[in-house]
């Protein structure tokens, strides 16, 4: 009986079905630091304990992208092992921060299943839920297109869940206690409030950061996402290591920071495409535009609805897709998400 | 004077001498956190506080290779700065689990010596002790090929150590209160138990992972192993760096995950061959044999002696030795050892 | 209007005025074990906690260049973006050790301007000042030559501080607690004492690294440094990103323990120059030169001056300047710090 771990095919999932994931995970100090290593990042929130006391937290919580890729690492050998493509995300929330020393579990429910015409593979929809012990803290929907292990066998039942465009700015869950009330701007980086943007507004971030294969493979494995394509230089016939859309999501919200200081706290996924694949050597840049933007139930706390661009460098600004509708060549990641500033 | 270390030559050692090492050294949340950033680590035992305290420790321990490089890499500027090779590793023992917090140190206590019939190197063996402390946690025998200063020197007398081929099962040490009565076989990634593995049963792991020059000095720095030939691109007449035999060892230990999950615990060391050298761009890959199973003096806790050895990429499957018993070119490291694991 | 940071540029800036610099940050274990990731780290008081309090501190401190690095990393938005060259350093003193879980702050203020005779640029001198909280720990006077937006403006008056060649060593500032009394000089890994070293001795450190891309970005960002010539292969013209000084200067300080191991800390920089930039694939060296010493208010406690100077391998050693006066091609850092030692 072979020991190892060849995943799921298409043809092993059923609607209801609830997976839960290996292996648990205790983050801390040593991963805060280590993102902070692999990626500009300065939103003072999360670069200083102090300044999240001032905000009415107890502590600098974890980065909310170490909690959304750590939940999402532990799904990988039961979802995506086998996947052609991550097609989309969608109705992602963060339910409460995570602070050093939680340790994080996930947890699947398959809610869609259609198969691909040509019979060879199929999209699998499920719901991601991140625990700390019993408490959820994230959940996101995610869909990938997954291989057959037999071409012949049966199709399921259609079952498309429905998904929203956009998380409601009503659902968007504010931390207990958050408050700007004495936030300091200077201290932050920048002045501008969330009266200061505009819906249609757009925003070049300047910097761009050169990546290199050790980077992406620390930040991936530190995820525990061991899927093949990052780490083995044989697995494609170029020679290529793919980089982790994940660790681009991160690059593009740490170089954000310049025009978007304040933007403190992810608190929604609305949706995303790794629109093309990157790899080491790439020069990556980003640009914003706000979508929409919404008071909270918490006064002084507002919301704006970003969509997050991240492009190669030679890529003319403000880059996303073509008159075709697709996706132009040198445009990496389109993100489209809830934050909160202060108002 | 001068006031830098050249290090200590075959004729600088005596039976019966013991060198207390520099530097002590406390490890935490950041070696943690960097080990699971270059090494794909998944074992949960090491990746979760809750999943530890369930096994009835007190806390997620320190990964048992950090212990062994943190301790090993202390013994260099005395024991290897002028070792032509590293000929082998017997008797190793895991004492008690360390915990983030605690400081370590060795010690190293010259258990042989024997010239060479060249004149001008000798074997030097040594027992190594790592301390928290004044409390033993790992000892091992490492024995290595040294230069002698001046090759007219007299010859000691030849001590050969007594070392056994494999650390005996009865001798093996199960941490105090470790329990798998409630363990979870889901969180921990794999179904299998003692029972499931077959002595001479062999597991291909699968994954591969491509080494960066950064990764291998990253991780060779962290143990305070600061060996020329690791560090310096002039060192070598081909310009390579050389990888730390240590950072070969534990990314076998990673990939190993992937057929061995519920391996949970290194306790015993009882050989070790670093085969052939490791250079960054090297794709390496591992597979691993069950040599013997015992039960050890706590119920539902069995052990398994394991051959662990790393390849290179395109080394055809399960390689090791050939037919004139060396070491096939493609591989990299074959080690031996016990492991813990729930019955 | 335009949401990002374009920088100060010479005309902006007024003697007397005080900038306080974003982004707080909160430093800890995980920086702690980075910086030993990235550079061969081994001086025993930031190595081990057990150590450090056999030493009378609390425990292991911060390193010291951490802290610089960090407080430094935050005057860069608002100093050097527009900065053509980092010109000099002096009258820089560590105030009190940092420990893990601290925030650090920085502030500076415009002590000095003068307008080049080309009316391009000028140069700005500013007093930075770290706070852990409200209470100063490390202060430095650094000057730069930054370039006019407007090269019609009118020059300002000028006015040039007074700096002093170096700190005076009465002026040293000991650490409350620290003592040498029962100093373990073989944990610590050498047996020179003050008295060991004499004026105009010089140590060649032997050891040397050669520098990836990945570490110094890694090293670069974890100060939150994001100068874009460090990041952005794009942006000279000749594809290469510049090492951050800083990383030259933490590489140089770790090479030196092997002739230096009883340096413990830096407590007061003189001045430094960077000499000539660094590039990935340079393999760095270092030597020291005892440029003075004194005894402290604390028996036992003695300070040495030193000269730390990086340079890239293939340079002679003992290189600095030629006889033009200007550093040789191979010289990367001219240190001049104190540092503290047991007498």
């Amino acid at each position: 009986m072979t020991k190892t771990n060849s995943g799921r095919f298409f043809e092993d999932y059923r609607v209801g079905e609830v997976i839960r994931h290996a292996v648990p995970r205790t983050i801390g100090a040593g991963e805060r630091a280590l993102v902070h290593a692999l990626y500009p990042m300065r939103h003072a929130l999360y670069s200083s304990d102090d300044f999240a006391r001032a905000c009415g937290l107890a502590a600098s919580p974890m980065d909310d992208l170490i909690v959304f890729h750590t939940v999402f690492g532990k799904t990988v050998p039961d979802i995506s092992l086998n996947a052609v493509a991550n097609l989309g995300y969608a109705a992602g929330r963060w339910l409460r921060p995570v602070y050093a020393g939680e340790t994080l579990l996930s947890e699947s429910e398959v809610i869609g299943l259609k198969e691909n015409s040509n019979g060879k593979t199929g999209i699998v929809f499920v719901r991601t839920t991140g625990f700390s012990g019993d408490e959820p803290v994230l959940e996101y929907v995610r869909w990938v297109m997954v291989r057959k292990r037999d071409p012949e066998a049966a199709a399921p039942e259609t079952v498309l869940p429905e998904l929203p465009d956009a998380v409601d700015a009503t659902d968007l869950i504010v931390p207990d206690g958050l408050t700007f009330a004495t936030y300091d701007f200077d201290l932050a980086g920048e002045p501008h409030r969330w009266g200061d943007y505009q819906i249609g507004e757009r925003i070049d971030h300047v910097d761009q950061v050169t990546i290199e294969e050790a980077e992406h493979m620390l930040a991936t494995r530190l995820w525990q996402n061991t899927a093949k394509v990052h780490f083995d230089a044989t697995h494609r016939d170029d020679g290529k290591r793919l980089i982790y859309g994940g660790h681009v999501i991160s690059l593009a919200r740490a170089l954000s920071f310049n025009g978007l200081a304040n933007a403190q706290m992810i608190v929604a996924l609305n949706g995303g495409a790794h629109a093309n694949p990157c790899f080491a050597g790439d020069t990556v840049g980003a640009w914003s535009e706000v979508l929409d933007k919404s008071e909270t139930s918490v006064h002084g706390v507002g919301a704006l609805r970003m969509r997050l661009v991240a492009q190669r460098s030679g890529t003319p600004p403000f880059s996303r897709k073509g008159e075709d509708g697709k996706y132009l060549s040198g445009v990496l990641l389109d993100l489209d998400y809830w934050t909160l500033i202060p108002i």
